[in-house]
C-alpha cells in the first residue's frame, strides 16, 4: 500500500449498511490516519497530489466521497449531522480506531460534528476554510448547484484572490488536479450538489439560542487554516472557531482566499507537520491521556 | 560576538544626537539583525532567555532600550511616532542598512510606524500581541504606571491565562528570566512608563476619518502573533492587521493571553523559522526587488 501515490491509488470500495462507498487508502501504515472530507461539488479528485502525496510521506491518507457523492452509493443527505453519520458508518467498515480529520469547507463542518459526536474516534481535527454552525454569512446565498458548469472559472474566481500571484498559484494547482490520469472520479451529481447545498445552508442558519455554544464541547488539538480574503467563507469564522473552541491554533495566510493553504502549500505543509507533531498544545490531549492510562 | 548568549552578551551604548541607547548585540554575525522592541514597562531583560538565544542561532540579536528606558539616556516620548525616531537614530548610530523587526505590544506599535516611516530599513516584521492605530479597545484604560508594582501577579495575570497549563508556563517563563545573573538592566523609571502609556493610548486612539488607512501602505512580509484570550490587546486587533496588511500571515494560539508566544514557545520558534525562510509569500518582498535589480 505504501508505494501508492495519488495518482496511482487504486478506487477502492467498502460497503456499510447498504451503501458503497468509495475512498483511495495510501501513505505510511501503522500511523493513525488522516480522513480528507471534500469540499462542496467535489470529489477525491479535487484534492491538490503536492498535498496529499506529502501528507502520506509521514501519515495514512484516506480519501473518501460521502454517500451519494462521485462514485459513492446511496443519497446524499440534506443535513451535516446524516452526513456525519456516514463518515462514521465508512470508518466502522474499514475498522478503523482514531482518525485525524482534514475537513475543507463542507468537510469541516462535517469534521466539527465528528469529533462533538464521536470524541474518541477524532484524534485531531484540520478545518480548512470553514466555519462554525449558524457563522457569519453562511447561508451562502450566491453559491447555486450549478456553480461548476465552468469549473476554471469558479475556482479561479473562489479559491483564489484577483492578485496575479494567487491567479498564478490557481492556474498551477488546477494543472496538479489533472496529474492523476486514470481511475479518475465520477463527476458530483446535480442531486447530490442540490443536497450538499441544503445542508451548508441549515449548518450556517444562525440559531434562536447558543449561538457559539457546542464548540466549547470540541477540546481536541485543531488547526484551523483560512486565506484573510476568503470570499466562500468570510474569514471572521476562522477567528470565532479560534476564539470558541478550547484548543484550538488558528493560521490565516495573505492575499488568498478559500484554497489558501493550495496557494502557500509550502508554508501549509510545515505548519502542518509542527502541528501533527505539536509537543506544546496548551490542553492536554484527552485522547492522548486516556490511551496512556490504559 | 558569535559565542555570546543571553546570559552573558554585555550591555553596550551608542550615542545619537545627544542620546545614549543601552542595547545588547549577539547571534549569528552577518545575518540581517532581528531588533526587538519592547512592550510597556519593560527592559532588555523583560525578553524570554529560550526565545532570544533560539533565535541567535541563526540570526543577530538586537534588544535595545527606547530613549529613556532602562539603562538608555535621553527622555521617553509620549508619542509613538517620537519612538519611532529614537529608533532610526539608534539604527543609524549602528549603521544597520536593514533590519527586521521583532515588536511586542507597544513595541509592535513601534514596528507598524517604522515599516510604514522607514519601508527600506524594514526587511520583515513579527508583531507580537499588538494592534493597529486606532483598534478596538486599545486605549488601556485600565492600564496604570504602577502596573508592575507586583511583577509575578502582572505577569500571570496579563501574560497568561487563567488555565493551569498556562499559568504553569508562566512561571517557568519567570524562572528563565532569572537566568541573566550580571549586569541586568536597570528598572523602567515611573516617567519613562507615565510617557509609554501616553503613546500608547495616543496610539490606540480612534481616528475621525481612515481608520486603518495606513496599513495598506506596509507591504512588508509580516507575522502576526497572538493569544486568543489576549486580555490586554484583544485578539480582534490581530484579525484586523490580517485583514488590512497587504502581506501578513496570522498566527493565533490558543489558551493563552498577552503573552501567547513564550507559553507556545516551541510552536512560535517553528513558526518564526518557516516565516523568516519562507519562499512562498503571496506578494514579493518589494525590498528583495529593490535590492536585486540594483
Amino acid at each position: 500500500m505504501s508505494n501508492y501515490t495519488h495518482e496511482t491509488v487504486p478506487t477502492q470500495f467498502v460497503e456499510a449498511n447498504g451503501v458503497r462507498y468509495a475512498y483511495r487508502r495510501f501513505g505510511k501504515p501503522g500511523t493513525i490516519p488522516l480522513l480528507f472530507l471534500e469540499y462542496f461539488n467535489s470529489n477525491m479528485d479535487g484534492w491538490d497530489p503536492d498535498v496529499t502525496n506529502r501528507f502520506a510521506a509521514d501519515h495514512e491518507v484516506i480519501l473518501f466521497d460521502n454517500a451519494g457523492v462521485g462514485a459513492s452509493g446511496g443519497k446524499t443527505p440534506h443535513m451535516v449531522a446524516e452526513m456525519t453519520k456516514h463518515c462514521v458508518a465508512f470508518c466502522q467498515a474499514l475498522g478503523l480506531k482514531q482518525i485525524h480529520v482534514v475537513g475543507f469547507s463542507l468537510g469541516g463542518m462535517i469534521a466539527q460534528q465528528l469529533a462533538l459526536e464521536h470524541p474518541q474516534l477524532v484524534g485531531r481535527l484540520i478545518l480548512l476554510g470553514t466555519g462554525p454552525r449558524g457563522g457569519e454569512g453562511m447561508t451562502f446565498t450566491e453559491l447555486s448547484a450549478e456553480e461548476q458548469a465552468d469549473p476554471v472559472a469558479f475556482l479561479l474566481g473562489a479559491f483564489f484572490s484577483p492578485s496575479e500571484a494567487s491567479q498564478t498559484a490557481g492556474r498551477e494547482y488546477m494543472k496538479r488536479l489533472e496529474s492523476r490520469k486514470n481511475d479518475r472520479d465520477l463527476p458530483v451529481s446535480r442531486d447530490s450538489a442540490v443536497a450538499q447545498l441544503a445542508a451548508i445552508r441549515e449548518w450556517g442558519t444562525i440559531p434562536a439560542t447558543g449561538r457559539y455554544a457546542t464548540l466549547k464541547s470540541i477540546t481536541h488539538p485543531t488547526l484551523i487554516v483560512h486565506g484573510n480574503k476568503d470570499i466562500v467563507v468570510i474569514p471572521i469564522n476562522a477567528f470565532i472557531l479560534a476564539e470558541h473552541l478550547p484548543n484550538a491554533q488558528l493560521i490565516m495566510y495573505p492575499d488568498s482566499s478559500h484554497g489558501a493553504f493550495y496557494q502557500h502549500r509550502k508554508a501549509f505543509l510545515e505548519h502542518v507537520r509542527i502541528f501533527l507533531n505539536d509537543g506544546d498544545s496548551a490542553v492536554p490531549d484527552q485522547n492522548a491521556i486516556k490511551f496512556s492510562v490504559a
